[in-house]
């Protein structure tokens, strides 16, 4: 065994081993009889409990202990010594119609990563602790990190009302045998004490985009989590013939023509802030065809081929890694948004749907450590940002020093069936894992 | 009687028979007790056949002779001296939830123009002959101009399968007591010898715009009839995390930041098209929500706020009355947009629905008569093209020497319950349309 343990297991034993724990998830909530008939482990489900309590077997076979806390977030622990945790962490539900990895890459790998310790568990000065949080997905019950949150009593308890395939959550809790009462009361599952001995956290995800495919490189190295403001711009114009109305605003309030010139405004910001320097993706991924607005909204059915547009909106997810450059740049992007309108002749009125804050900075040392793990083990690396919200987020919100190992999946589909990531880059990650839990629990 | 013939009856006289030739035709085909209710009068239905008979009736209490054509459009003509005649003509049949003015104004003020010149009939050296042409609507059965075309033989005969409320064109024309052999055999319902007959036509129409209300003018001399071209423009990218995916072509194929930018270029080719001179509307009507398309291309939906889009689409009308200036301009659209495509790293794919050739130039001579009365009455007037079609377009599409008046119609308003032209807007339409008729036929 080298100094990190991480030869102790050959790599393609290691491969053996994921590629054997996926076929087991894949028959836990499967939508079929094949992968990619895809997946679905809502939260608080009997498929979700199902899977973690695969994983408690799987780690209580290798000699951890297992413990639930109050809302059925699930806790496995290497005996040894020390007061302290190393976390190793994420989620094991999925959307509806999801991939096996979002999540489950996480627990899997971390599951592999500390298997692989054994040897070391009782010379470590900290314990190593798989943490399975329920329900970060916010497809279900319309709410993100549901367990994470729960875990240190920072959810609002008003999800508890909302419903999934007609069921409350807080139903859904009771019905896998946890208790509600913990969200409703805003009271953390893990007190204080017990969330002092959390020494440091890590979750290793898919990436869940194609930068690393496309860049060819097998880690990311998480710096920070992107926080997201979502905004609704609704336009609305005129009705007029598109033969006889001339062109320019004293004659036309074109809607569709507006919400063009603000798309490439916008752009135009975005291009320029990067250029300077900040961290910022922009995506206005609904153009007149949210479905479910369109049912409330039903004036978007107005426009027709021959006719000036009289309504319009569009959907628009700001993200960035630095809080106050996302609060200016929001502001900013309202102005153009504005300025457009009035160059168009046209109302305009912005909803702000969703702001979330971002981690601006994981922890510099687990970052570190990661980085340095990847060094020992000669794999290439990136440092970026985590664009999607994950439960390490949380974590890091209650000042728990957080860290995340991105790796690829395949042309960076996620929330798909056709989510998939390699045995191959599975092992890499876990190989990885080992050896970081290693440098921070010795 | 001045030598025009036009003050014979008072403006206050006029004005109230008009009020009371819409009175009637509101209650024929009304989907209500109040003309705000709209109206319903398809081509070759029983209303739109009551409506003309209507016309009919009150022609021949003035004095007027009937013929109906072969598949039923109806000519109303003065007794008089001359084997020529200068016809005045429009539609009756309106839009489903249509308004009583669009059609109905011309055929109205045609009656109206016609019958105070009634002591000149037999002093003019052409007969006077109101036309009402069936179906020029493109709502029922989805074709426009369809009597007109009958008239001339120049219908396709593939539309007499089209259907209207599961009644073909072919059945409904025998319906209405008519032969659709005619259209069948794209032989004209008129003869050589009847068309050569025809020494002018016009038309007076609403503007189904808001120009001449924008500018406070009451007449429009039609100069040109636009054409039209419409392509559809779907693009096709690829769907990533909106939270995740770097921004940059390298990483993203945004089915509608590519959209935006490529209405943004042509918008611009636009405007620079106009300052050079040229006749040109264009309109972006329709952005990822026209329902029939989206019922079969269900992809629109794959969009999504938190994923770069997949995939989009637009729709296009672009008009002008010049002929050689739209070909060349379509192509340097099309040429633009590939453009984009190729800059966004997205598929393109450009279908063409639908090409009209523009009536380069109404008869000049007309125009000038038209142009002659306004002043003879004082009547502000502005040359303009149209950007609809009209029946006129497919009279002077046959050689025949024709021409277009337009008066206001509120907010430019048409195809909609709302539509509305005043009865002092349509008296003046009618005084300048009787002086224009007195000019052509003495």
């Amino acid at each position: 065994m080298n100094r990190t343990g991480t030869a102790m297991h050959s790599l393609p034993a290691l491969i053996r081993r994921i590629q054997e724990r996926f076929e087991k998830l894949e028959q836990i909530g499967s939508l079929g009889n094949r992968r990619e008939d895809g997946f679905d482990r809502p939260a608080w489900s009997d498929m979700e409990t199902a899977a973690m309590k695969y994983i408690q077997s799987a780690a209580e076979k290798a000699g951890m202990v297992s413990t639930w806390d109050g809302v059925g977030n699930l806790f496995l622990t290497t005996p040894g010594h020390g007061e302290e945790f190393v976390q190793v962490g994420s989620h094991i539900d999925t959307v509806p119609s999801g991939g096996n990895y979002d999540g489950a890459a996480g627990i899997v790998c971390g599951l592999e990563a500390i298997i692989p310790l054994k040897p070391m568990w009782e010379r470590l000065n900290r314990k190593l602790q798989l943490v399975l949080w329920r329900g970060e997905e916010s497809a279900s019950f319309n709410a993100v990190c549901k367990g994470s949150g729960a875990a240190f009593g920072v959810c609002n308890p008003d999800i508890l009302k909302h419903t999934n395939r007609d069921m409350s959550l807080y139903a859904a809790i009771q019905a896998q045998g946890f208790d509600p009462s913990f969200i409703a009361e805003k009271k953390a599952t893990l007190g204080p004490e017990q969330k002092k001995k959390i020494a440091s956290y890590i979750e290793l995800h898919i990436e869940q985009a194609k930068r690393l495919e496309t860049d060819g490189i097998p880690i990311g190295v998480v710096s920070s989590i992107r926080g997201t403001v979502r905004l609704r711009v609704e336009v609305s114009g005129e009705a007029n013939h598109s033969g006889g109305t001339p062109m320019g605003i004293r004659y036309r309030k074109d809607a569709n023509l507006a919400i063009a010139y603000m798309q490439v405004g916008i752009h135009e910001a975005c291009s320029y802030a990067i250029e300077k320097g900040s961290d910022l993706v922009q995506t206005a991924g609904i153009v007149n065809i949210d479905g479910d607005f369109n049912k409330k909204h039903p004036l978007v059915y107005a426009n027709s081929l021959t006719k000036v547009s009289p309504y319009g909106y569009f959907a628009l997810d700001i993200r960035s890694n630095n809080t106050a450059f996302l609060t200016d740049y929001v502001k900013d992007i309202k102005k153009i948004i504005q300025e457009r309108a009035k160059r168009f002749n046209v109302e305009v009125k912005i909803t702000e749907i969703l702001r979330l804050a971002p981690v601006e900075k994981l922890d510099p040392a687990i970052q570190h450590s990661i980085e340095a793990s990847c060094r020992d083990l000669k794999i290439p690396f990136i440092e970026m940002p985590s664009g999607a919200i994950h439960d390490a987020a949380l974590v890091a919100g209650q000042g728990i020093p957080a860290g995340m190992i991105f790796i690829p999946c395949r042309g960076g589909i996620s929330h798909n069936p056709a989510e998939y990531a390699s045995p191959e880059d599975l092992a890499r990650g876990s190989q990885i894992l080992s050896n970081v839990l290693y440098r921070l629990a010795r």
